[in-house]
């Protein structure tokens, strides 16, 4: 099968990224030259000819609402300027974690998030997408999405660097990337009752009665965020009598002064995926995302 | 006909509008609750009840970048919740100004910004949006719209104000303006040449013969965002002899810093609409925004 040219273009903060994706895809990238006008309004300017390629969008989506118009001024402008294809490559999906209504009157943004997004692109490929109540991408996007799983890798670095390890998810909502881990590496594992009161207000206990002290305990969600879930659970181990756990997320949205207030405060070490580039990436997605882009735009009957 | 209740609500900065436009309704209006996430993402909460209603949205796009995912979450939300229809009230518009590709390779944000608008509203009422080479919002928008003119109240203030006035468009793109103004005060006009070398940038040249000594010049456009155009065009009537100029725009984009600037420099008076808030404001529109909504709101049919 015939396969158009690729072209990747960096999105705000994603030049890491697109160079990455064209090294492994072999290919050009380029970064979108952004514009902010004494208005308030911002210009984009792709500086690479697009015609007949199929364009990837690179660049992830924490801090989301600064890129997101940019993001989606370069989608339209690169079909408009020819581009047989255009998809995102962005390892954090943002807007994933509002999936219902919390309260009376609340938006619930990730269907908003992701009908604009679905409008505006052919394709999306990302790691680990936040799904707790929605249960498939597919269920609230409809372009064609491609999911790369960041546990086989975390699986591999686990057995290279924690012969035996006892895997904690913080929360229910972490016991899929929790278990599929754990299957991976045979280890045993357990997720605590987190009871959530604000944004950086939480608490959790062991609601098993399992325990394995002689293992090294790692805790594992997909998002750190403020940090506080992850302390919350380092703290309750130390009162256990535990022993200090290594702390891996998938995707690393927490600021230097969180990060610092982790470190700080009984997390030895924190291992996370380069999905959002931070001090603690540990693990490379590149490859993995290039491969799958490269699969799912060459699938253009996929369904979303 | 039989009318749905009609609820205002404020997008952020709105709320004077929100409740000018409340007054003119006789309904009720309530702010949009916005809550920024440790990981910067945005969730709105809409606190009135919306079932059945014809809700309006209601802020000027002004600054436009970080008002546009709140609204659009608004408007999900509400028509989420209920909402008969879903309106927008925006005395200025954003993303007008970037309709053509001035440059290879860039986005033309006003047909993207139009679409993403138009997905997400039922209808949308503003004030003299700039028209260039689109010349009517129904070429790039594919909802209901109603604009509300400035130019019945400009030329009342100015018969009252200025008894024998010579208007002056800065430059071809304000002809539309200014020649409406004229022809609805009867004073003579005239459009300048206008140079733009960059963002803050631009010279002035008179390009006819025509020359008004004994009226007091008034420079009108719609838009006044740097002021650099309107300081070009005070100098320039300066150096030909002419009496200091009033100027007068519908849209006050610019910030304190500019506005000083511009008062500094030449311009005794700047007076504007009040589409967007500023010290310049004048002129009051809200009584005929929110006839020019109640009007789009109960004609389902009208077209784009």
């Amino acid at each position: 099968m015939k396969r158009d040219p690729e072209l990747v273009v960096a999105l705000p903060g994603g030049a890491p990224l697109a160079a990455a994706l064209a090294r492994s895809l072999r290919c050009g990238w380029s970064e979108l030259a952004l514009h902010q006008f004494p208005d308030g309004e911002t210009g984009v300017r792709i500086d690479a000819s697009v015609e007949g390629c199929c364009v990837m969008l690179a660049g992830s989506l924490n801090q989301p609402d600064a890129k997101t118009l940019p993001l989606i001024f370069a989608a339209d402008a690169a079909r408009d300027l020819g581009a047989s294809q255009v998809g995102l490559i962005a390892p954090y999906l943002a807007y994933m974690r509002q999936d219902i209504r919390f309260h009376p009157g609340e938006a619930i943004t990730s269907r908003t998030y992701a009908r604009l997004l679905s409008s505006s692109l052919d394709f999306l490929v990302t790691v680990d997408p936040h799904l707790h109540r929605v249960h498939e991408l597919g269920e609230i996007y409809s372009l064609r999405t491609q999911i790369v799983p960041a546990a086989p890798l975390i699986a591999r670095w686990l057995r290279s660097h924690v012969p035996s390890p006892w895997l904690i998810g913080p929360d229910e909502e972490s016991a899929q990337w929790v278990a599929e881990v754990a299957r991976l590496t045979g280890a045993p594992w357990t997720v605590l009752r987190k009871t959530r009161r604000g944004d950086r207000d939480v608490s959790v206990r062991i609601a098993g009665r399992e325990r394995w002290p002689e293992r090294v305990p790692v805790l594992l969600d997909d998002i750190v965020s403020t940090g506080e879930t992850m302390l919350a659970a380092a703290s309750l181990l130390k009162r256990t009598g535990m022993r200090v756990p290594v702390c891996i997320a998938v995707h690393a949205l927490l600021e230097t002064q969180a990060y610092r207030h982790l470190l700080a405060g009984g997390v030895s070490r924190l291992l996370t995926c380069d999905t959002v580039p931070h001090p603690s990436n540990a693990i490379r997605m590149a490859p993995l995302l290039a491969r799958a882009a490269r699969q799912i735009s060459t699938n253009q009957n996929a369904r979303p």
